[in-house]
């Protein structure tokens, strides 16, 4: 598999990639451990792709930005792959990317891979596979790493803790920049979409001066306080991704913040804090699943909760009682 | 100490308090087992104040007005006690309250009490602390335990996490809401108190209105989504602390939201999540520690981070591996 996987062609590259997922996205120990040590092998070969995070409300036309962008770049001479981080599929039977005919032309593409959302339950779990798949498609050659995730809550900043850059697409609605603020993911966006600008190119233009306006007051306090120059001031540019518009203009200034962000080692150092936070963040769900399934936390689980929801224990002792129980040790 | 706290004159009250506050707040275990038994002796005798978050950056005037606010209560013939939440204070000696003579009046009162932040160094552990210590001063039977943080970081967050109305304080600078927003700060605040409204009416006037629509488009999607009509519109009102004039409509307004949230049992709702979601944190704060103190885990922490921060080993399959450490079981 990892050879397939590394030097085969571009069908049994495809073919070894989707073997090498249903691995890692499989819930037995011995798939798993088996996963562990394919990721552990191919790791000398990942980090070479560009990874890019698109996040928008539904409605904002990120499919047909996604097809009309990866249908450029193969167009440029590049392999694209597409993944999407959607923890509801498993309850809506995967609401994102499951229907691969929202984007037949480029699902149809050799040179294209097209992934819809890992379905196993929460966030974490789901970001968690989809960190892992990113890596085995660049180890299978992908130049370019789309993932996508619907804007509601956080999933969003899931996808913009995995990716290189994050592009929010927008409406040119007055006033939907504050949701996206609201939401926590305006400010981490690198670059912001007005998408359908065709449509009413006047409200395009004031959303674009808006959401600049709001960028620079949301960047404001990072930037006094910082002692260098800012490398980078997230952009905001207008796209009719329908007609193919705009998306010249979009890849290179995409291009341009990769370019900046290589050469002062930032690129590098962004990816190395993403992987130390997603290994905290895995460590912490291990450890409160661990307690949850020890037989004495559940023993008292539901009285002491019970307990503090009636007001007749305080949280903090019932937290060192939960602890007690779980590390039997009482003195902590 | 107990009967003390309960039951003794004021001054005798405050002595208890301070006493128990100490206890709380000592790093033995001998004294944190001593401190949980007396929360737990004194828990049936709390939850009868009313619950008030203050934040605001700093040159709001949040001492300003807390002191107004406390004397204005006092003449009401209410007791009031002042608490801080300043996870900085360990560093710089206590910036918040760490003075007294900021609050000469209401600290020389009787009926008043005032407390420095906690400055046990992380937000965690200086909530968990203020938390306890709202649980005493309501059991030492004063009426509103107010609780003050600046207007940084997580730290707001904690503070309307563990009361019964959040009351952000905001100057009449145009734009000065979107930091707010930015922080997740505005969305949370039951109450906008305009300050020095006096300085520039006409501003202060704008600066309503703003954040007035702020408040209803940052509550637009919850409002949409829910099924009953709600129950409170956070309000906007302007405010001039220096002058003690605007203190009878924001208590006014106060005292309005608390009758509504008591009425049908919001009140005992919120209070109860909080409780539970502290618990929640304070266990997985107590795993993490665990996990860092256990000697199979130092052995490997440092290698292991090492290799994920320099790519030799992905972040998912390192988690697994300091679980495994910790937890002595291979195929967790």
């Amino acid at each position: 598999m990892i050879d397939a996987l590394l030097h085969g062609t571009a069908m049994a590259q495809r073919r070894a990639l989707a073997k090498a997922i249903t691995l890692l996205e499989s819930t037995r120990p011995d798939h798993r451990a088996q996963a562990d040590e394919l990721l552990t092998a191919l790791l000398p070969h990942t980090g070479k792709a560009f990874r890019l995070g698109i996040s928008g409300v539904p409605g904002v036309g990120k499919s047909t930005f996604i097809e009309a962008l990866g249908l450029h770049l193969i167009g440029l001479g590049q392999r694209v792959a597409v993944l999407a981080v959607d923890p509801s599929s498993s309850v809506s039977g995967g609401s994102i990317l499951g229907d691969k005919t929202r984007m037949e032309r480029l699902s149809n593409h050799e040179r294209a891979y097209i992934r819809p959302s890992p379905s196993s339950g929460s966030l974490g779990g789901v970001a968690e596979k989809t960190r892992e798949t990113i890596l085995l498609c660049e180890a299978a050659g992908f130049d370019v790493v789309i993932v996508e995730t619907v804007g509601v809550g956080q999933s969003e900043i899931a996808v913009a803790n995995m990716t290189d850059l994050f592009c929010l697409l927008q409406l040119p609605n007055a006033g939907d920049e504050l949701q996206a603020i609201k939401r926590g993911v305006m400010e981490r966006a690198d670059l912001v979409l007005i998408n359908k600008a065709d449509l009413d190119p006047a409200a395009a233009t004031r959303a674009r001066a808006q959401i600049s306006a709001a960028l620079r007051l949301l960047g404001w306090n990072e930037r006094a306080g910082a002692q260098e120059a800012p490398h980078w001031h997230p952009q905001v540019l207008e796209l009719s991704a329908l007609r193919a518009q705009g998306l010249e203009a979009f890849w290179a200034a995409v291009s341009e913040f990769r370019r900046l962000q290589s050469a002062d080692g930032r690129l590098a150092a962004r990816r190395q804090q993403q992987a130390l936070a997603w290994m905290w963040e895995r460590v912490q769900a291990g450890l409160q699943q661990a307690l949850r399934h020890n037989p004495a936390v559940q023993r008292i689980l539901e009285p002491t909760t019970r307990a503090v929801a009636d007001g007749s224990l305080a949280a903090s002792v019932a937290a060192r009682r939960l602890l007690a129980a779980h590390l039997g040790n009482l003195s902590n």
